[in-house]
C-alpha cells in the first residue's frame, strides 16, 4: 500500500495504446496508457469505462458525435457504446474499469492487448 | 454521457469533507471532496477506496505510519485498513470507491455524511 505518482509512472511506458495497471481495487483497475494517433472503434459488453486526461487532450469519437476530453476532465463510457479514442498528440490517459476490461472489446485486431504489464 | 471538468465541478462544493458523486460506473462512484483539517480514524469493512490529489497535498495517517499524498498521486486503502486523512490547507480528492461506501465508515460522528449529493 504505497502511493502512486501518476507522471513518474507515464514515464516508464515507451508505447502507445499499450494501457499498463498502476492499480487495483475492489475488482477494478486504475491503468495508464499514453494515446497518439487514432484508435479503434469497439464497444465493451460488460463493462463500463472511465477515461480521466491528466496530460494533453483527446477526441473521443462515437458513431453521431465526437467530444474532446482536456487535461482535468474525465468522461465514462457505459458498457455497449461504441467509442474510438483518437489523440493528434500525445496523450495521457487514467483508465478506470473493470479488470476483466480488454483494451479493444469486441474488436481483436494489431492493437488488441490480451497481457498487460504493471508499472 | 458528458465528459466532466473536475475543477469545475470543485468550484460548486462549498463545503469541507462532504463527497459529491460526479460519475458512476461498474457499481463505483467517482467523488470529488475538498478536505482541510483532520478527519477521523475508520476503516471499511468492505470497500477499498482510492484517494487522488488534484490540487495540494493531505497526509494520510495509518496507525503505524503516514504518507503525504500531493498532486498528481494517488493511494489504494485497502478495505479494513484504518486510515485518517489530514490536510493543513485545502486539498482537492478524486475518490473512486464501491457507490455502497460511507465516508466515516465504522465510525458514526458529526463527520458522518449518510445523503450524498451531486455536483
Amino acid at each position: 500500500m504505497s502511493k502512486v505518482n501518476i507522471a513518474e509512472k507515464f514515464s516508464k511506458i515507451p508505447e502507445r495504446w499499450k494501457p499498463h495497471i498502476v492499480g487495483e481495487l475492489n475488482g477494478q483497475h486504475v491503468k495508464l496508457v499514453k494515446s497518439w494517433g487514432e484508435f479503434v472503434f469497439h464497444h465493451h459488453e460488460n463493462e463500463d469505462e472511465m477515461f480521466l486526461v491528466v496530460k494533453g487532450r483527446f477526441r473521443m469519437d462515437f458513431r453521431d458525435r465526437h467530444e474532446w476530453i482536456e487535461t482535468g476532465e474525465f468522461i465514462v463510457v457505459p458498457r455497449g457504446v461504441e467509442h474510438r479514442p483518437v489523440a493528434e498528440e500525445e496523450c495521457w490517459i487514467v483508465l478506470f474499469e473493470p479488470a476483466s476490461t480488454l483494451n479493444t472489446g469486441n474488436v481483436e485486431n494489431e492493437l488488441t492487448q490480451h497481457e498487460l504489464g504493471r508499472v
